[in-house]
């Protein structure tokens, strides 16, 4: 009997231990609250990433731990590593966790990355700007999740109340400044690799963001068959360097056909909720079967799949399960103001008849502005 | 907050509470033994089905109740509607808990079955035999499963033993004799039927059973799609009289063209686990969607899925695990001979990929017996 720990008990743990249970593995869920979701199917350790005594008894009672949650402090992780087999390895994460080390990462492996630099005071803010141009975004380097920690500054004069907004976290978490990308679209690689370096991606997807948060993927994302294969060889390179084991999503921007690379979440991703229904594999069983050095499963899809991600509260689920192809992903959570509290993926054959079903979906729950860009991007 | 309660916490009611949690529900199973499988994924009460304290409280949290188990006794289920509501409704439980019953509703239904007849004493069982002819199996009336509770006549002459096996029972759980049946193929028709009536059916699955357990399923079964309207129109009949609500199996036998029927599993089905991976909704979830009165899920599958049973003990899952279209499910239950502990399902585009992914973990695992009527059939 094989239990597997997770570091944070949000809706990736839930999904993972659903997913993970057919493989016969337990589970146990460290978080620092005790009415975290996971713990709805899998026991819980309630206390804080730092506080020893949870650790020491969480560590006690895993076989190997992962994570639903990339800020877990690396010293943490890191004390964990010395008693139990932790993947992906705290240095993937300790990267991942920092804007500047993850972009430094990217430009050295040759992945194009949006203009940035490191921002102490706000004499460097103001001298970045001038360096970078307007717009750009100033973003805490650390711990920013769902848009959180960014200020957008349109023109120079934005500098002040950008720095009155962040500056303070300049001491804390750091901060870095990012030149504004006009993309077209963005894309993210859902990718696994294990623990015997055997990678494989699964279709690219394509995502729309509303205020800062993930609104919309769907899958295979419409672009040509070369962007898509340069993307995933970003994402092997990433992986390759960082010895990654396990599921990631790397971040990108499409611009005129270029890519940028946003950033590398550490993790299984919002981004690829889809491969639950729309896969051979989810993305939520691959990650622990790379974690547990089982045998990649199948990433490949058939037909296409649309994610709607529910912020704040769960709308109506009947115009959802009416759907042939729909599925309805309700986290058990509380609503609250921008909380992701579920999602539903839509299947169909064929780009038509997905559009259609978006259609259907939209108008039923008064959501026509959340489909519309991906009804958009399927008439492409 | 929607609460399942489940009697039964088996791999059945596990699989169910798996499938469920995405619908947003929290489950509650009630098992005698306090180490049920179901109960590593949802909260248990621990006690007899006639209990009054534990059902007591199993209806004093749930909102909606069901069956892992079809042999819970028929006044607990009625005791339960009193307090909450239970599907599938105790009267369709109750006929298909008695064999007697179960072939006399289906006699009246126009639907065919092999002769039998009611046996309580031992010169009953000697004139039946007469009048049936052997070969024929004498069988428990009730609290059969997995083929045990069952006596193979092949002459006149074994009713002596016979009667020394089971003869103690008449008096108890009752007793019938039928004939025995020479099939080419065991069919079952998996179901739903929603609370407004709505009738839907999984593609017609192929049988296999080993010592009276179920060995392997195939879907869709290679049978002529006549026959596989018949056995829908069967089902259909069945579910209707009994105002079935939830997902069931019927079990029939195919001779000659013909179809008998053999029997009908109140509840989520053994020769329905492959509709997890192969179908856009599983038994699972449209058990839960029609027992709480939402649309029914799709039940169409793409390509062919062949569902391996393992008894007594897991095999090993790697040479599950590397196939690109293989998904293991382990129940997380103690070996025990006999027991089901677990099963792998396989999916390919065609019959001739899914022959070769079956040749190939049948030798990876010894188990070339188990995978060879079933490739056989997929040459038909
Ligand atoms: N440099 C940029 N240029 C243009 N848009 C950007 C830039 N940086 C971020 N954004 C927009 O804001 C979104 C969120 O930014 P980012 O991914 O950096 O933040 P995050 O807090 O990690 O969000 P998430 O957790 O959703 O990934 C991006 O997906 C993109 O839509
Ligand atoms: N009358 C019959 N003629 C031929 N074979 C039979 C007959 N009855 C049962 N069998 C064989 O034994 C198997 C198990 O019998 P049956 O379905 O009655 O028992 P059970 O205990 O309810 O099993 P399960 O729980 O697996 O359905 C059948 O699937 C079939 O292979
Ligand atoms: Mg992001
Ligand atoms: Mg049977």
């Amino acid at each position: 009997m094989t239990t597997v720990g997770i570091l944070g008990g949000g809706q990736l743990a839930r999904m993972m231990a659903l997913s993970g249970a057919p493989l016969g593995l337990r589970f146990l869920v460290m978080d620092n609250v005790a009415d975290a979701c996971a713990g709805q199917f899998a026991p819980m350790v309630v206390g804080d990433y730092r506080d020893e005594a949870a650790l020491t008894e969480f560590a006690s009672k895993v076989d190997v731990a992962t994570f639903d949650f990339e800020n877990v402090p690396a010293e943490s992780a890191h004390w964990l590593t010395d008693r139990v087999p932790v993947f992906p390895k705290p240095r993937a994460l300790a990267t991942a966790q920092d804007r500047l080390a993850e972009k430094t990462l990217f430009q050295e492996l040759g992945i194009p990355v949006p203009p940035f630099a490191a921002i102490d005071t706000r004499e460097q803010l103001d001298a970045a700007i001038a360096q970078i141009g307007a717009p750009c975004i100033l973003k805490t380097r650390r711990l920013g999740y769902d848009g959180k920690g960014q200020f957008r500054i349109k023109t120079p004069a934005d500098a002040g109340a950008a720095w009155d907004a962040l500056g303070a976290q300049a001491g804390k978490v750091g901060l870095i400044l990012e030149g504004f990308v006009h993309f077209q679209r963005e894309l993210s690689v859902v990718a696994v690799r294990g623990r015997d370096g055997e990678f494989r991606t699964w279709p690219l997807t394509e995502n729309w963001h509303v205020d800062g948060v993930l609104s919309a993927s769907l899958a295979p994302a419409r672009v040509d068959e070369a962007t898509a294969q340069t993307a995933f060889e970003y994402a092997r390179k990433l992986a390759e360097s960082l010895d990654y084991v396990g599921v990631f999503a790397l971040e990108l921007f499409c611009r005129d056909g270029e890519l940028l690379a946003n950033e590398l979440a550490p993790r299984v991703h919002n981004s690829g909720h889809w491969t639950i229904e729309g896969s051979e594999t989810s993305q939520f069983q691959n990650h622990l079967r790379a974690v547990l050095g089982l045998p990649l499963g199948d990433t490949r899809m058939v037909g296409m799949a649309c994610m709607l991600n529910w912020i704040g509260q769960m709308p109506d689920a009947l115009p959802v399960l009416r759907e042939p192809g729909g599925h309805w992903h309700d986290y058990g959570k509380e609503p609250r103001a921008g909380r992701k509290v579920g999602h539903a993926t839509l299947r169909a054959d064929d780009a038509g008849a997905l559009a259609a079903t978006l259609r259907r979906v939209g108008d039923a729950l008064e959501r026509a502005d959340q489909v519309a860009p991906v009804i958009a991007a399927l008439a492409r």
